[in-house]
């Protein structure tokens, strides 16, 4: 007899998380023998805690589509962590009511580290309760910080729109060098990884030899060294492009974001090692310089999203359903990189419970040894993942993206309320 | 006898200069008889200046691809504003001398309105000294303020690829906006209008209707009337997403980015808009807040350049041709609008005389009453403009974007010492 599977997205979103969402749609109508319905979370686990159930299979072909080029999260993500069973027992038991009610078998919940966890947790359901629950991992972080996996479905396609921008920008920059802006600061998400920072790079021979600086968050940064550098780049080019990531810190290991203007400006978000960078440039060197902070704008670039990222998020949200009827649980499939040129690669998977939490940062040997570029090895790793275009169809001027209906399932539980922090 | 020519791009660059460049050396060599050699000037006029001349005839069939995709000034652009006859004779006369020596009778200015003037200033040139030279502009600038031109080129590529941007943008923020950011802010290029911010709008019904709120260089805003508008927003939307002019001015006439934060940041470049609104959201609604300011990504995004303007720039590039070998002298030529749906257009001209120095804004008619968005007339006026996509083609992943090589010519005269101010 079937059963019922839920799907949900969590964290911050991608644009190619939709992909996952409807290797998941398909995976799943081919084993209608196992799994009968699928239903989605509203906002992730909320969905699932609120008993907000969106019926997917109502989904129209023209939705489908939607699901392949929409950037964001269909359904709705959170940010929202379960706490552990001996803390917050009354969620787990609403989750078990909910599963129950709607007789759901199966959990796919689709985000970075913090996600994992909670399928993780989620999956304990089935050894505390004795309700037999197949939860399963499916990755996706822009930050590419997820262990054991080569590398996360979302990052390849904020890789390309950096490296894209970076050289665009660069092709700017050098025109207007020799009597305007003289430095360029590039800030990119990574709060605790450099790997969309160290993309920028993949563009470095396209035409010209930029970024000439990047900052690592595994790298602080002195002020004094940098202002050297930026000095020396200018000499040398006639101008200084600096992507920093978002996180990079200084040598006292403050986020540089937090360093300056929270009196005047009260930054407790990060977001502001730009402004900072630029402060100390304008102080220090007096040259004229242009910051650009893209935020949201990267990795919600579905535009521009990398062929190969595209393909392999699909692929995941697919096979986490194969190996849920396979009899697997408590596991995040991976992907595997077979070689590097040309690129192969393959799926397996790994047991939650070693994925949960670890953060993955871009290790020594992909940093170049004076801090502020990247290694050949790195450029190995990171050139497969930005491989092949994936535009979406375009109708008057603009990418066709479109509303993607959001069917409600009937409720049957009373309602539930969630201390949220 | 034929003589010689001089093309030269000036002030900020854009995604498609290059195609007017193309446009230039493609129809000179139509005019063998007219017009023998073409040469660019190297960081626009101060290459006549510093007789920097770059031989375009030498320039191969790639280098001629790379004309056409590739953003930037591939010749230097600058931003040098030559002074008033009275003021600074030697100037003109150094230009005369390089003419001269170099057999320069066409005079090519690629550039906004202080071009303009300069390509104006150049033409008095042959009243002044009985040299005969043609001067004509050719109009260039993603702000899209000169006037009489029903628009100008660069700039639907702005605003195509704006309006990609705060859809994508929204669809990101639409999926978290349950428990995390609520108000999203996407500072764009304008100082002293709003066309690029209203460009914004137009994907406005695909799928969401964003931007919420758009902000004017054109109409001052009062924090109280803002933040109303955003408490708004969210009640209504669930969240808000706000596109601001960098030039957008308190009603007091300052502008936003020079109203705080100068004591700690030194802000004198704008740029710093969006910062401003985010403090006045945290301390007024103590919503959680993004920015984004993707500064000179915008207007270097030859990845999604507008077909319509790909096409424009080159023509306007040969029109200034055309009309230099038929006999007409100071004007620049424009895009007239024949209709709106179908668009139809033709290219006209203007005498420089009337066209420098002025600056377009975006009209009365164009700005929804409430000061907050845009009228239909100016969804009419700009959909036509973000039409067609121009790809570039893309090797390893990336645009292929490539060096242009830069050929000097021998240098005839003594050198010149230039003030720049």
């Amino acid at each position: 007899m079937a059963h019922n599977a839920f799907y949900a997205q969590s964290g911050g979103v991608t644009s190619v998380i939709n992909l996952s969402a409807l290797g998941v749609i398909d995976a799943v109508a081919q084993y209608p023998k196992k799994i009968n319905k699928l239903y989605a979370g509203h906002n992730g686990i909320l969905g699932a805690l609120k008993e907000e159930l969106l019926d997917l299979s109502q989904l129209t072909e023209q939705d489908r589509l939607a699901l392949r080029y929409n950037p964001g999260g269909a359904f709705g993500s959170c940010r929202y962590k379960l706490s552990s069973l001996e803390k917050n027992r009354r969620e787990y038991e609403q989750l078990l009511r909910i599963f129950k009610a709607h007789n759901i078998r199966y959990f796919f919940y689709n985000g970075g580290g913090d996600s994992q966890d909670t399928a993780l947790k989620v999956s304990l359901i089935s050894q505390e309760y004795g309700y037999p629950i197949t939860a399963i991992g499916i990755p996706k972080t822009v930050d590419n910080d997820l262990p054991f996996t080569d590398h996360c479905p979302g990052f390849g396609s904020v890789a390309k729109y950096i490296a894209t921008a970076t050289i665009e920008a660069t092709l700017d920059v050098a025109s207007m060098a020799s009597n305007s802006t003289k430095v360029f600061i590039l800030e990119v998400m990574g709060r605790h990884s450099g790997w969309i920072a160290a993309a920028s790079a993949l563009g470095q021979s396209v035409p010209l030899e930029s970024p000439h600086l990047i900052l690592f968050p595994e790298r602080p940064v002195a002020r004094s060294h940098f202002i050297q550098q930026v000095q020396e780049m200018v000499n040398q080019y006639g101008f200084c492009v600096v992507v920093t990531s978002e996180g990079v810190k200084n040598t006292e290991g403050h986020f540089l974001s937090a360093t300056g203007g929270h009196d005047a400006f009260g930054h407790t978000q990060l977001g502001g090692a730009a402004v900072i960078l630029a402060q100390w440039i304008k102080e220090d060197l007096s040259l004229k310089y242009h910051w650009a902070v893209p935020d949201y704008l990267q990795r919600a670039a579905r535009h521009l999203a990398s062929g190969l990222d595209v393909e392999q998020s699909y692929a995941l949200g697919k096979a986490a359903v194969e190996y849920a009827v396979t009899g697997h649980n408590a596991i995040m499939p991976i992907i595997k990189r077979l070689s590097d040129n040309p690129y192969q690669w393959t799926i397996d998977s790994v047991p939650l419970s070693l994925v949960a939490n670890i953060e993955k940062t871009v290790p020594e040997h992909y940093i170049r040894p004076d801090g502020f570029g990247i290694t050949e090895a790195c450029r190995r790793y990171l050139l497969p993942l930005i491989q092949g275009e994936a535009f979406p169809p375009f109708v008057n001027g603009l990418p066709e993206y479109r509303a993607i209906p959001r069917y409600f399932v009937q409720k049957k539980c009373s309602s539930f309320f969630i201390e949220e922090s």
